[in-house]
């Protein structure tokens, strides 16, 4: 469905990063879902440049919910959010109708879109289209947190320095949710920040990885093949911009280890049954087994740098250099954290609705 | 839509381990593709079992069309793919009703389907229902391979042995497609097989990473948000089994690196547009750039062993230990590799017909 | 979704009548439902041609489950229904790859599927294809009565001999599922029977009007636009072969009275809500109000007629006339009542399973 | 997919009836689609209230497009439409948190929605919705016409005053274009307004019939089972409020006739093919055959009428009365037309982008 992911719950994505509006359509929601404005904004800050490590454009993001809401609650009609773009300077962007960024969509958005794509700010392709996900995403982290299912990401590595593993989940993820840089141990976000301002005296950009756990989820959601909860999940994860590779649990660590080595043996406890590893990733056979989601995801370095590159104009076919203008961030790895909570959250929202039924979400403990 | 994957073209998969037949319905064919038996039954002799170093099941795979093709061509109107199963041994499977296999899908199984699932081999959980997968991908890459898009697939590792690496695209796709065992360098199949065979002699079990390749496939493909060319692959990638990880290009490789180290430079020749490195994997933005589509795979170590584990019975909900009975593989990275081909194949035709209209795959040269 | 309807519960339909099996893939189906196949036969049986009123080709529906049923119950995984065409002749179509029988598909066939159609005795558009929809109807109409939710079609009218209204909603579904020819009055078989063989006696067919009753369903299901419980229904029903016309309730009926004169009054009794007319047909605002569904269907006379009739050679583009051969009905109103049946289980089935998760239907009574 | 309809070209609607804004994400479109502002705010004029016989709420329907199109074309991304609600008064309706109109959807939105919805001039559930679906409208049936695909409806009937048949299709539908009120003979206009003054002084509401028809279609679009040509536009008409049935060509009218009396015969004439009669309303076998589609619709009188009427309140499920308040239709048969057309030209939109690809609507010339 293109611009469109879910079964039961479902969002729309739409805009362009220097148009008027931004934002996204939520449908499928349970009525009486809290919608929490603080909340969301909050989220929202999450997503907000920080100030000498990401891009100079400072948007506020002021949010507008239009239907799907009366009093704080959702109706369980389509929810649509919209979002203000204030701060563009579009004139940066004419070069890209014709030249493209490496590593870019300037070009793959040319070839689909036979020049009539917006490419002021990287039009639809901007991660600044994440807001309205985020905004969307925040409605079900919240609903998802009251039914017991926490959501947390941190930046597992960025520019080879690694945070620390996570160490007791819930108390974890608390941590991290109340971080604008998200890692579990505070002495690596100094080490983090010096490699990416680095990077970016040096007109550069850095990557990273990032690592999100799912805690709470109930057994048995997902699918044997196709809609596996792999599947689900890393098809929403490769829409996070950058993002190149997805891995579930101990991932590619455990192609090379033999089956003993990596298979998490059970045992009971008290009436329920857990892991004793959790390499699966708290997935089997496409389906969760109760213990924690665990998810990496692979951020390449922001294509957009300050450096002269080898590039083509693609309207002529000629070869030329380039250099871009613009506001652009170093690294987005920081930022790209709270879209990738937000992402789990609309897949397993969906996956819990199509499995419960549409009412599963509406406020209230587990049932 | 659960075990049915696709837009346009669309593949619903059906069956269990040990029921009398599995297969698949293929919608959404243009009509007049060829349906070539022989190719389709080549296909499937490259997932068969090899003898010493696979399950010691062996089955014909006797293959039946009984819809959607006369005369060696499709219809257009749903294919149907019947593929009979002849050798099992059901009884070696009744405890796996109530006592999970570590790391296998026995437990969560049983939490989706509340005990009614058959767990006759691992019911349709098993690597067996990739068998009609085959055989619809095999319609898909000759019909893909007669608009100039090639598949292929090697091991790239086995239990940490490593092939060479793609050197001529073209040239290493027609000799990975003729061989069983999907190596590029010939030296290091033997080295492969030796690890499987003292992993399969220890009752232990390897895994591996593939490498998928698909060539020719034209610019434009690919939507900006969800249904991303990354994120449609991966879904389905995603299903086979054991897969536990997928990156695009050099994937997780990149995230320590600058963005000037990893950034594909472009350039242009004859009035064709290339990038001099392909770290991006041929996908900018979620839509192919016209250069090789590259896919990682990670393959875990096959999950049923012959060691005893601790495990449960999730019944009684006790502790217990298990070695399982039946015939399994010790590594299923060879036999994947056809499977992953395949997939590809599904996934690309149904992206190229979104893109170009249902008739796009009938027979004939590149319009 | 082409030859696949449905969300949560999905039904693929494939095969074309002289094939050498038909069938459909069931997925999204509870574990544990009834598989009862004395039931599915039945409901098979009432889809059987009648001796002197339809036509000659007598096919036994021998019926194979593949996969997704063990021990009489579903599985949850997909449940595949194959039945085997046995008496067919196939030389009587050969005409049809290029002269169109009026009113029927050989002409669209063959502009969709440019000539590689299979037009031996309809193809995959013939009226064979609704047995594996009727046996996959079984299953569901059977799990749905246990949820206290019943359906029942009779033949409104007939070459313009109606029936009588439905009295009592529940005794008169009883009736209906019992009889093969169904009317309520049985008085108007007889006349109903005479026509058709009047109209077959003359080389010519008849139609008729069916109206499907919907017992027992939940308030609440269905959605506000696009997938309203009229939209889901009538795109079901519009698959049934010859039908041209779908109303709900009171339908085109009401179009020329007052709102005064057609608006369903509520009332409350014994803490319940009832209209005290039903002319809405069970459905306000595309949601289900907790009277029975109400939905008439228009099925015109078969298009085949063993008249002389002025058509083309579609090949050639000439003018010429056609008798066609083959063994054809001369009426389908009474067959086609049992899909009626089945098509609105379908659509019932995967709207509540939408509505209350993926185990609603699993055996047992009303929660 | 609840409130989204189609598969290549989706329509995403949102909105309530009181909220500050309503609108729609049109998705998949060709890049380069004229987007003709003038054009759609004509089309919006179409669905105004006409004076004396409408509802007295004047809304401007000030319309915004806040991503997918630039410079009067579209980009190919999602494409979405945002519409004031300027005239409000919200206080009329707050006894329809309890108290439900009959035939209108009041109760079922409680069962649904639990209370949640909101119920301000009808909500979720109110005709204003249909203005996004006029503005999406616009923008395909300007593209469809491009293509040589003209749509027009005309008001068959209303409160049993009957318009002329339609006699050149395309001269008619011309004329209809350029009228408010959709008759194709001017007299019976006034007739029809009479009948809707006279039931609006009575506090009453008639209901009528729309013909809608659909020239230039490309044959061979449709498919066999389940989305037919049919299926898919009564699933669609079926959301324009009120209505309760859909035919298509002759639709009930042939029940009761012979084949020889309805079938279409064809004839070839200059390399064409086309039938003498249109009983099948240009679709066989789900298909279409290059004959005009033919669409009727019916109706219903508008639910909510000024006469007290026997209805319940549905929290204390007690039995009460009610004389509505609020500003509504006494007929919306005039209003809904042009509703019927955009259905139309979106439901057409798509199957031909599924048919020939995501470009085929880009502006210029049929192919």
């Amino acid at each position: 469905m293109k611009n469109t992911i879910g079964h039961s719950v479902t969002l729309t994505l739409f805009g362009e990063s220097h148009g008027t509006k931004i934002g996204a359509v939520l449908d499928g929601l349970a009525p009486g879902m809290d919608v929490d404005l603080d909340f969301i904004n909050k989220q929202l800050l999450l997503r907000h440049p920080v100030k000498g490590i990401s891009t100079n454009r400072m948007e506020q993001d002021k949010l507008e919910i239009v239907s799907g809401a009366i009093n704080g609650k959702t109706t369980g009609t389509p929810l649509t959010i919209l979002i203000e773009n204030a701060d563009t300077r579009s004139g940066d962007y004419n070069i890209l109708q014709e030249v493209a960024r490496p590593s870019h969509a300037d070009f793959t958005a040319n070839e689909k879109y036979h020049g009539f794509q917006d490419t002021r700010g990287g039009g639809h392709f901007s991660g600044r289209i994440t807001a309205p996900i985020v905004a969307s995403g925040a409605i079900l982290i919240d609903a998802l947190a009251k039914k017991g299912i926490k959501i947390g990401t941190h930046i597992k590595m960025c520019r080879n320095v690694y945070d620390r593993d996570f160490e007791d989940y819930n108390k974890d993820i608390g941590r991290l949710n109340d971080r604008v840089f998200a890692v579990l141990d505070d002495k690596v976000e100094e080490k983090m920040r010096d490699e990416i301002v680095k990077a970016k005296q040096n007109g550069d950009s850095v990557g990273g990885i990032l690592e999100t756990v799912i805690m709470g989820l109930p057994t048995g959601v997902g699918e044997p093949w196709f809609d596996t909860l792999e599947g689900e999940l890393a098809h929403a994860f490769f829409s996070i911009p950058a993002v190149k590779g997805v891995e579930f649990g101990a991932g590619f660590a455990m192609c090379g280890k033999y089956g003993s080595e990596v298979n998490d043996e059970l045992y009971a406890e008290n009436g329920h049954i857990f892991t004793k590893t959790n390499n699966s990733g708290g997935i089997n056979g496409g389906i969760s087994n109760g213990m924690p989601i665990i998810i990496k995801t692979a951020v390449k370095p922001t294509a957009t740098i300050f450096k002269a590159q080898d590039t083509v104009n693609f309207i002529k076919k000629e070869n030329t250099k380039l250099i871009p203008k613009g506001r652009h961030d170093p690294c987005i790895v920081n930022r790209a954290r709270v879209v990738a909570d937000s992402m789990a959250a609309i897949v397993i929202a969906d996956m819990l609705a199509l499995r419960f039924g549409t009412d599963y979400l509406s406020g209230g403990d587990e049932e």
